[in-house]
């Protein structure tokens, strides 16, 4: 896939920064095996590889032999190994490392399997290596975007805006219509407008299914009255949006329009404390006493959001158990909910820019119960 | 998702022969996280989930709030756990264990990962568990497909069947469109003739872009005299089906014409060589020698084939480097190819169940070379 960037990424700045990082935490070398984290440091979007970022000597990435052709498109600066083990490949050519002290060999401790561990675990008998488990290293570089890819997820969330807006004009959401054809007309629908990718499996859920935050679209059949909950995302050069409205067919009913309500004002609220340095925990409070005060707390079973970017759930996690706190330059989404079971449910949730006035909106269709 | 099956799988009687296969590997319990092995096993196919199959004891499962209708509903004879970190969650259960001797903890070391792992270790220190690594315990359950599974994947392999006549029909595979149309065309028509995902992002790759194994569609525009590889696959009540098809447009030469017979020599002959019992490595090379007979061994870049079943890609694999044997209701693709790297490649696949009469092949579009 060709990297749809106005200008290239500085991928080689990336691994620069990850290089200092690894540094300071005690590794000579990162085997990068994730392989979202792959592309971001080098441009490479195949299913199989992996690459060495040294703080000190060439780069390198490996992929098996049916790369060959794209990786050396994608990734034109940097060395290439062909293997179809690559994790494998890649720390069996450190093993003739000849240096007075061991080399400290970094891995992405939440990428490797238990499995793949005692693999590389027998190389190192036979070589002065000693591996150390590193965590987020890669992730917490993602966590802040720069310009380039603000303008990806930006483009992502304007063409998901403008399929539903689409999908709406063409009367696609009307009773008597299935969930499935809901689901499957907006995404043909922002395949036209020129996504890459479907960000995920939309979620298309009416009536009493509204109720199940993550429902799959079925054949139920859209009524009169009915709460209909769509969530979804498109990528634009590997980059995600996510967005979810929830409307009501035809005639909405007093108690529709209450948790429609008390959600908006959760929703408001969390993205009023989006601020650079928050504490993560504290955004979720800030919309979860909204919903928690009007008496629907253990309605709300999930967290207010999550980063979005190359992946569509990265970091930061925001949630009620969450350490940490929110940064410059990361990208979110704020989706709180109210689920009733067997009557349904609300959720509103917009992708987000954090900045140092404020969280400015990349998602922008109407928040406001919309009637259809 | 409601499981499309024309009777419900027997997860109970799965179970049961799990466990006895753990019992025989020295574990008393087995940790499930693998999300494809704990829906073989329960039925549930929500995002996030694990489950306790025990040897002596009633099995559990766990997922998170957002799952709590859909997992009632999807595995109603199992006990529930409600948490968001369910592996940890359910080995906690475990940790208050008060045999005689140390409770045989098995997990899955090709699903967990380093940092869970150590996550899960900490446990340990308070309790009398002790932790096995397995590895393709369920995988090998998995592998051999009962009826009601060939059925699944039987029908996903039509409709993809009916879908390629659909689009050739329809004039869909013409110089003069391009590929990302070719490819969205050929998912809305499975879409339309019911199915329930695309199986994989479909590969639709023109002239020398035909070369590369795995491409992704682009705006390439197909012109006369291209080959065109189309590999595609469609998910019916959550089994995938896969095929590949080369077309020539308008007019085939005397090299493509070559290459195409080649790769149809080879494909066959890795069809006549399933046979229950025979040596996976010997299957490949039933295949892989009639394209190095031809010279062009080193343009065949791949194994020749893989399991299709819940996951598009599982057990067994079929390369040169394979161990083992092909056994009785394996459901397999054979998949040759040559890639003339600038020029244009050729692949040939179906997806087929292995029987002790020979293999049945499930996809049945016509292998002979067509010119569109």
């Amino acid at each position: 896939m060709p990297v749809n960037y106005e200008t290239t990424p500085d991928f080689a700045g990336r691994r620069a920064r990850l290089a200092a990082a690894i540094g300071a935490l005690g590794a000579d070398v990162l085997v990068i095996s994730d392989l979202v984290n792959l592309r971001y440091l080098t441009g490479f979007t195949g299913s199989n590889g992996s690459a060495l970022v040294r703080t000190d000597g060439p780069d390198l990435i490996a992929t098996d032999g049916r790369y060959r052709a794209q990786v050396a498109a994608q990734a034109p600066g940097l060395d290439v190994l062909i293997e179809r083990d690559t994790v494998t490949a890649l720390v069996a050519l450190l093993a003739d490392h000849q240096g007075e002290l061991p080399l400290r060999v970094g891995f992405e401790a939440d990428a490797v399997t238990v499995a793949q561990f005692a693999g590389l675990s027998v190389l190192l008998d036979r070589a002065g290596l000693e591996l150390v488990p590193l965590r987020g290293t890669v992730e917490k570089l993602r966590e802040v975007k720069d310009d380039g890819e603000i303008a990806q997820i930006e483009a992502a969330c304007r063409l998901g805006d403008k399929a539903l807006a689409t999908l709406i004009e063409r009367d696609g959401i009307v009773a008597g219509r299935t969930e499935r054809e809901v689901a499957r007309d907006l995404e043909w629908i922002m395949y036209g407008c020129g996504a890459d990718a479907i960000a995920f499996e939309t979620i298309v859920a009416a009536g009493a299914n509204s109720a199940i935050p993550h429902h799959r679209p079925t054949d139920a059949v859209l009524a009169s009255g009915d709460f209909v909950k769509i969530d979804f995302g498109a990528v634009v050069g590997g980059y995600h949006s996510d967005m979810t409205r929830t409307f009501v067919l035809d005639q909405a009913s007093d108690w529709q329009r209450a948790i429609y309500q008390i959600v908006a004002d959760a929703q408001h609220a969390g993205r009023m404390a989006l601020l650079p340095g928050a504490a993560l925990a504290d955004v979720d409070a800030a919309a979860r006493d909204v919903i928690t005060a009007a008496g629907y707390g253990e309605q709300y079973v999930h967290g207010l959001g999550h980063g979005v970017g190359l992946a569509i759930h990265e970091a930061p996690g925001i949630g009620a158990a969450a350490t940490g706190t929110l940064r410059d330059g990361a990208t979110v989404t704020v989706e709180p909910g109210i689920y009733l079971p067997g009557r349904g449910g609300v959720r509103i949730e917009d992708t987000l820019v954090v900045t140092d006035s404020g969280a400015r909106s990349l998602t922008t269709s109407p928040r406001a119960l919309q009637v259809l």
